[in-house]
C-alpha cells in the first residue's frame, strides 16, 4: 500500500493483513460467508427435505429426523430475528447451519449429511433463490403492466406523435404507444417463465459429482422442494450455472426496454418537450430552483442496464472454458445473480411506480402532432385509394403538396384544394377528411395498428392474459 | 491519414475518399447493402406474400400481382446464379430489388409497396432469417446430441477420473461424463425452441409505425409466411429487437458450454493426460515435428465464444436507451446476428465432428482414476452404511486411514485390514467391495448417478427426445 | 439444416459440406486468408526486414537477400493491383505470400524462413497493422478536435441552457459545450499516443516461442520496421494481444464520447428543441415527407458504440484463460481489430463532418436558456457575495424568490424589487445585473468557466496543441 | 412477491415497502449513502482544501476557515473511529458530513458550500479515490513483479516444456515462462501510471456545471490535494468518467494475464502435469481426501477476471449516450470502481503469495520435455547452419528423421547416426551437440531467447526497475 493510501486510510480492509498473513488473505478471497448468507433460509429448506427423506428411506433413524427438523427451525428463527452470530472461519452458509445445529441437537446433526455433499446442496439452494427471484421478477412485471394498461386505457384516443429518428413521423395515440411497452414486458415475462420452467430441476442428491450409493430417493426430495423432478445426470448437476445465466440473460433484455421507456420520461420531461408531468417523489428539486424537476428516477433506471448487463458478461466469462466438475471460479456466481435479481426487482417497481403516476399533456403532444405535415402518408395513401395511383407514383405527388404547404408556410389541412390540384388535377375535397391527426389516428385500424378502437382491443386481450 | 498509412497502403477504402467528400463518407456509413443482401430470398419472400394478400384484398389487381410475382422470382434467379448486380446508390436489399423489379416488370413494381413500410418490411425480413438460424441451430444441436449419445453409449462403463478442480475426486465413467453435455446441449435446444415459438409472429403490416388505413389482412400473410399469427402492436413491431438478442443470449449460454467440452479436449489431447485421440482431419500439425497434434479446431470452438458474447454485448448497447419507434442505430443489429448465427453453426458443426472422431484412451484414463484415494467416499459411506457411524465422524475416520495409506505409501485397496481396524475395529473385510474404482463406479446407483446402468438409462431416455 | 433454410438457400456456404466432409469443415474453421490478407503489406515489409538482416549477420548471401526483396516487391504490386490469387488452402497470409515468392524466385524463397516462426512472423504484422492503426486514429481524432475548435470559437459567446438531468440548470455558451468534447477527444488522443508508445516493440525474431540460435540481430531489425527495440521475452511475444486489447480499450471510451456528442445532436435536431441545423448530407429524408431531415449518420455514430465495446469483450473473452504460449484462439484477434479500427475510423470521420457543417439556431437556444429561472444560482451567489449571507441561508433565501417569481409567472429579471425585498430586505437594485443570462454567462469567469473569455482561453490553449 | 417467496423469507428487504410506499422506493434507489460512504476520507480532504482556499481567497473569514478545518478533523475522527451515525436521508457522505458540521460548529458550516456544487465536489471525491486506487494497484503489481523475478532468477536454467496448443513444441526455462508473466505485469503496471498521469487535473471549481463568478483560486486547491493543475473545462468536469473506465479497462486487461497464470498453476498443480508444489495455505483440502489439494486461490483468481470485465461493461453501457452536462445515471459509477479496484487488489495480492510460495518439480518438468521430439527445431537449424540447406528444405528433411525415430520408438538423441545419414548423407556427429533438451535451452541465444544467460539479463533490467 502507498504512503498515501495509508495517510487516508482507504483500504484498511486488505492492506496490512495482505504483506504479513498469507492465511489471512486465502480466507479474505475464499470465504463466501459474506454473501451466501442470503441463502440461508433455502439451505434449511433442502437440509429439511434431504433429512426427511433419508428417514423415509431408512438411512437415518425418525428420531434424528425429528431432532435436525426441530434444530434446523430454532436456526432459522435465530437468523430471521438477527440472533444468529455468522463465522468467516466456517466460510459458508453450510457450515455455519450444520455447526449450529450440532450445537442445538448434538449426534444427529452429525448424520444430516449422509449422501449428500456441499456440491449438490448449494446448487439446490442456488437454484431454490433463483426460482424465487424469477416469481418476485414476475410478479413486478405483472404489475408494471397492469400499470400501463390502466394508463393506456385512459388514453386509447390520446393523440401524441409518433416519432423515428426522434422525427416527428405519423400521429398515434399515447395508449398506443404505451402498449408497445406491454408487448415488450410481456415478452419479457414469457421469457422469465421459460426459464423458471427450464431450472425447474431438483439437484439434490447428486453427491460431490457422480451420484452417490445410499439408496436415497431424488424423487421424493424433488417433490418435497416444488421441484417437477430430479436433474438428470450428476456432473452436469453440480456444474451448471445455466438458470443463473438464463435469468440474467432474461433480465439483461427487459433492463433494456426499461432503458428505453426511461430514456422517453427524460426526453418528455425536458422543458422543450413538455409532454408529460411526474410527481415529485420521482423526482429531485432544489430548495434554489424550485421549477427544477430532475427525472432522478427514470435515469437510474436507464443507468441500471448497465448493472444488469454486466452481471451478465461477469458470469459468461467465468464460466468460460472450465472444465468439468465444480471449480471454484463458480462461487463467483452468486454476488453477480443477487445484483442482477435486485436491481430488477427495483427497476421494475420504481417504472411501475412512475408510470401510475405520470400525467401526459395532451394539448403539447397535439401540438407538435399537428406539425411537420405528420399527416402526408395518409394523402398519399387517398391518392392510391381514392385516386387508384400507384403508390410509388402517389409518394412523389405528395412530396411536391407538402413542398407547396412548406413554401406557403401553412399545414396540408390549410392548403387550398386548387393548389393541391395544380400538383394532380384529380384531388377533389374528399381528401380533406385525411389531413387532421384525430382522422388519420383513427383510420388506422389495421390489426395492431394506432387507432383508438385497436388500441382498446389489444389493452382487452392483455386483460385477460394479466 | 499518415503519412505511413498512406506508405503502407492501408486505409484505401475509406481515407481519401472521407477527406474530400462527405458524400462518399455518408454513403458509406449509412448503405447496408454490403450486408443484408442476405436478405435477399426472406425479403422477395415477405413481397410475394404481401402482394397476394393486396390483390385477395382489392387494393391491387390481379394481373399486378401476377406480374409481381413472376418478376420476383425471376429477380430470385439473378441473385442465386450470381448475374444480379448490388448497388450501393440503391442503399438496401429492398431498394435494390424494387429498383430491379421495376425494370423487369414496369408499372405494377410501382403498387408493390402499398400499404407497407421499409420499417415493417426489414423487420419481416429480418425475422424470417433469425427464425431459420434457430432452426439451423436446432439441427445441429440435435446431431451433436447424437454424436454424444452414440459416444457415451459405447463408453457407458469407460472409467475415467471424475474431476474437481481439476483434481482427481472420484471415478466416473467417460460415458457419463459426456452425457453432462448432453443435457447442457439439450438445455441449449429447448432455449432456441422456446425463442423460436416466441418470435413466430409476423410484423408485416405494422407500416411505418402507426399502422394503415389499408383495408390489409395481416392473418393472411402471417400465414403465408409461416408464422402463427400477426404481432399486435405496430409501434413494437417497428423498434423490437428481442429475437435477435434472444438467440445471441441463447447462442452465448451454448458457446460457453461447447468452449468448456473444448477445453477438455485440449487437456485431455496434452501429453500429461493423453486421455484421448483425435484423428489429424482436427489437428494441425507440422512436417518438421511429426508428433504434433496441435488441436486446432477445438481451440478455436473454445476461442469463437468471445465472438458470439461480444455480438450479445454489441446488440445490448446498441438498444440500450433507444426512444421509440425505428432509430437507425438499428441497422447495427444485422452484422451481428449474421455473425452470431455463422460462428455457432460453424462451432457446434465441428465439435460435433470431433465428438464422433475422438477415440478414449482408457487404460490411461483408468490409471489416473486409480490414483489419490479417490475411493475414500465409498470408504466413509460403507463407515456409515454397514456401521452405523454418523457420517462426520465417519469422515474424520476415512481421513486417518487415508493418512495411513498414504505414510505406507499405498493405495486404500492396498492397506492391510489390520491397519484400517487400528483406526476403527468395528470394521471387517466387506470394506474391500467398495474400494476398487469399477466397484465404486457401479455402485453409484442413485438417480443421475455414474453407475453404467443409470447411464444406459439416460442414453435412452434421451433417445426418445431426438 | 432445416428443410426450410435449404429452400430459401439460405447457409450456402457451410451446410451440405459441413455434413459430408469434415476436412471441408476445418478448413472453413482453421483458414485465416480471408481476412488476414489485409495484413499482406504488412507482411511483405518484415520479410524485407528479416532477409536483410539475415544476409547482413551472414546466415544467407546477398544474392539470396537481393532475390527475396525483388520477388517480393512483385507480390506487393500483384496485391495492390488485385491480380493476386489467394488460396484457401494455403491457409494464412504468410504462406500465400512465401508460396508464390518460390514461385517468382525460386530456391532462395526457402531460405526466407530461416530464424523465424509464423509466431513471430504474425505477431509482428498486427503489431505493424495495429500501430497505423493508433496513427489513423490520431490524425481522424486531431481532425476532429480542429473542427470543434472553429465551431466552439465561432460560438464562444453563442448563449445556450447547460442542462443537468435534462433539465435547465445554468446558462452556458455553445462554444464552451463544444470544448467539452475537445477535452474528451484530447484524452482519447492522448490515450492513443501512450498504447503506440508502449507497443512499438518489435516481436520479429522472438521464433515459435523460445528464441533462436541462429546469430540474428533483433535490434536491426526493429529499427527497420520503426520500433524502438526489440521485444525483451520470446514467450511474452507470442502469446501477448495487448497491444489489440489497448486499442479497442481506448476506441471504446472514445466511441462512448461519439456516442454523447451523437445523442446531443439528434435531441438538438428533434423538432421541440430544434437547437440546430444540419445539413441534408448528413440526414436521409423522405420524397414523401421533405420536412423530414433524420440524423440518421448521428444514429449510427451513436449505435456504432455496441460494435467496438463487442469487439473488446470478444477479445477479452478469447483471452481469458489461455496458457502460454501461442494458442489457435488467438487467431480469433484480428477480425475485432480490423471491424474496431474501421468503426472508429468512421465514426470519427463522420462526426468531424457533422462538427463541420452544423449551425446553431441561437434564437431557439436563447429562448430556452432564458426559460426555468435558470440563473437562480446567481441571483444566491450575489447574496453571498454582496450581503454576506452564508451560502445555505442564500439558498434559502433564492428559493422563496423563485417561488414568488413562479407564482405571479414571471422571470426573476421581471420580479420587482420589492418583491424580493419582502424576502430579504436587504436586497437592493444591484441584483438585476446578475439575472440575465448574457451576464450570468459572463461572470463564470473562474479557471475553466463558462465565461467567453474563458472559452476563448482554452481554444487557444489547444490551438497550440494540435 | 410470490407466496413462495413470502414464505420463504426472501426479499423482506424491498418486497413490503414497495408495494405501499413509493417514496420509501425512491429512496431504496436513490440514496447513495450505503456505498459512497468509502469517500468520506477523500470529502473531507477536499472541503479542507476548499474552505481554505475561500479565506484565502478573502470569500470567508478565516475564523471560519479555523472553525470548518476543526469540525471536519473532527467528523473524520468520528468516522474512523466508527461512532458515526450515516444517515439514508442525508442522501450521500456530501450532506451527511456537512449536516455534522454544522452541528458540531454551527454557522460556519453554512459557508462551506460557498463556490462549490455537490456534482465538482463528487468528482473531486471520487477522482481522489480512482487516483488512490491507482497507487495501490501499482503497488501490488510491483509485488508480483519482484516475486516474480526472484522465482525466475533462481530458476533460470529449470529446464521445462514450452508448449504452443498445450502440446509440447521446444524446451524452455521455468524462470524465462515466469519473466513472460513479468513483460505482462510490467505492461500492466506502465498503463495505470500512464492512466494516473492523465488524471491528475483537480475538478474542484467547476461548480455545478458552469463555473463560478466567486474569485476562487482552482490551480491552489489543486495543488493541494496533490493535483498537477485544475481541469480546462467545467462541464466536461462534471460529466467525465473516463478516469474510471481507463482504470477499470486497464484491470481487465491485467485480470486477463492474471488469469493465465491462474490457469496454468491450476494446470500444473494436475496429477497428470505435477509441474509444481503449493502450499496448502492456498489450497483447500478434505478431512476425508487428504491428498487432495484443490487449488482454490488460483480458482478465484482465474474466476474474478469475469468481474472486473463485468465492471467495465457495466460502466460504459452507463455512460453511452448520456447527454451533457450530469446525469443521474453517473451515480451508478461508484459501485462499479469499488468493486473492480477491491476485486484487482485482492486477486494481486493472492497471485503474490502464490508464486512467493510455489515450487517447480524440476525432474518432472524435464522428463516431459524431453519427450515429444522437442528438439526437433534444433535438428532442422542445424541442418540449415552446419550444412547450408534451405530452411524450408531442412524443414522436410527433419520430419523425415523423426517419423524414422518415432518408427524405432526412440528419441532423436538415440537415433544411430546412420539412421539419420540415410535420409541426408552429409549430416555428421556434431548433429548431437543440438539434441539434448539442455542443449537446446541454451542454444537460444537470441535477444529475448530462453537461454539462462538471456534470461539473467532479463531480470537484471527489471530489477533495475522495480
Amino acid at each position: 500500500m502507498s504512503e498515501e493510501a495509508k495517510k487516508t486510510g482507504a483500504n484498511t480492509m486488505w492492506g496490512g493483513r495482505f504483506s504479513s498473513s498469507p492465511s489471512a488473505l486465502m480466507e479474505a478471497i475464499n470465504a463466501s460467508i459474506d454473501f451466501d448468507k442470503r441463502l440461508a433460509s433455502q439451505d434449511i429448506q433442502g437440509s429439511i427435505a434431504h433429512s426427511a427423506m433419508l428417514a423415509k428411506q431408512g438411512i437415518i433413524a425418525e428420531s434424528d429426523r425429528d431432532a435436525i427438523h426441530q434444530g434446523l427451525q430454532r436456526v432459522l428463527g435465530e437468523i430471521e430475528s438477527g440472533s444468529f452470530t455468522f463465522s468467516r472461519a466456517l466460510e459458508d452458509i453450510h457450515m455455519n447451519v450444520e455447526s449450529r445445529l450440532r450445537e442445538i441437537v448434538g449426534d444427529p446433526a452429525a448424520r444430516l449429511h449422509t449422501a449428500r455433499s456441499r456440491n449438490d446442496q448449494v446448487a439446490t439452494d442456488t437454484r431454490l433463490w433463483v426460482r424465487e427471484a424469477h416469481d418476485r421478477t414476475d410478479e413486478q412485471l405483472t404489475r408494471l403492466i397492469k400499470a400501463l394498461l390502466d394508463k393506456a386505457e385512459a388514453h386509447a384516443a390520446t393523440v401524441m406523435p409518433g416519432f423515428t429518428h426522434l422525427q416527428s413521423a405519423q400521429p398515434v395515440t399515447f395508449g398506443h404507444h404505451l402498449m408497445a411497452y406491454v408487448e415488450m414486458f410481456g415478452r419479457d415475462r414469457s421469457r422469465f417463465r421459460d426459464s423458471r420452467r427450464r431450472l425447474n430441476e431438483c439437484p439434490l442428491g447428486a453427491g460431490a459429482l457422480a451420484g452417490t450409493s445410499f439408496p436415497i430417493d431424488r424423487h421424493m426430495t424433488a417433490k418435497a422442494l416444488g421441484f417437477d423432478g430430479p436433474t438428470r445426470n450428476s456432473l452436469d448437476t453440480v456444474s451448471d450455472r445455466d438458470s443463473l445465466l438464463e435469468f440474467m440473460a432474461a433480465a439483461s433484455i427487459c433492463a433494456m426496454h426499461l432503458s428505453r421507456l426511461a430514456e422517453e420520461i427524460i426526453i418528455w420531461m425536458s422543458a422543450p418537450f413538455g409532454f408529460i408531468r411526474l410527481p415529485d417523489r420521482w423526482t429531485t428539486g432544489s430548495s434554489m430552483m424550485p421549477q427544477k424537476r430532475n427525472p432522478d428516477a427514470a435515469e437510474l433506471v436507464r443507468g441500471k442496464t448497465g448493472r444488469v448487463i454486466g452481471s451478465l458478461v461477469s458470469l459468461l466469462t467465468v464460466m468460460k472454458g472450465l472444465p468439468l466438475a465444480y471449480s471454484k471460479d463458480m462461487q463467483e456466481d452468486k454476488e453477480q445473480l443477487f445484483d442482477a435479481a435486485d436491481t430488477i426487482e427495483i427497476v421494475l417497481a420504481a417504472t411501475t411506480g412512475m408510470i401510475l403516476d405520470l400525467e401526459p399533456v395532451p394539448e403539447r403532444m397535439a401540438a407538435v402532432a399537428g406539425a411537420g405535415f405528420s399527416t402526408a402518408t395518409d394523402l398519399a395513401d387517398w391518392l392510391v385509394r381514392s385516386l387508384n395511383i400507384p403508390f410509388r407514383d402517389a409518394h412523389h405527388v405528395t412530396g411536391r403538396i407538402v413542398s407547396e404547404a412548406e413554401k406557403r408556410g401553412c399545414t396540408l389541412e390549410e392548403l387550398p384544394l386548387e393548389a393541391m390540384q395544380a400538383v394532380e388535377p384529380k384531388i377533389h375535397k374528399g381528401i380533406f377528411d385525411v389531413l387532421g391527426v384525430e382522422n388519420s389516428v383513427r383510420s388506422r385500424t389495421s390489426f395492431g395498428g394506432t387507432s383508438p378502437v385497436r388500441v382498446a382491443e389489444q389493452v382487452a386481450w392483455w386483460r385477460e392474459r394479466v
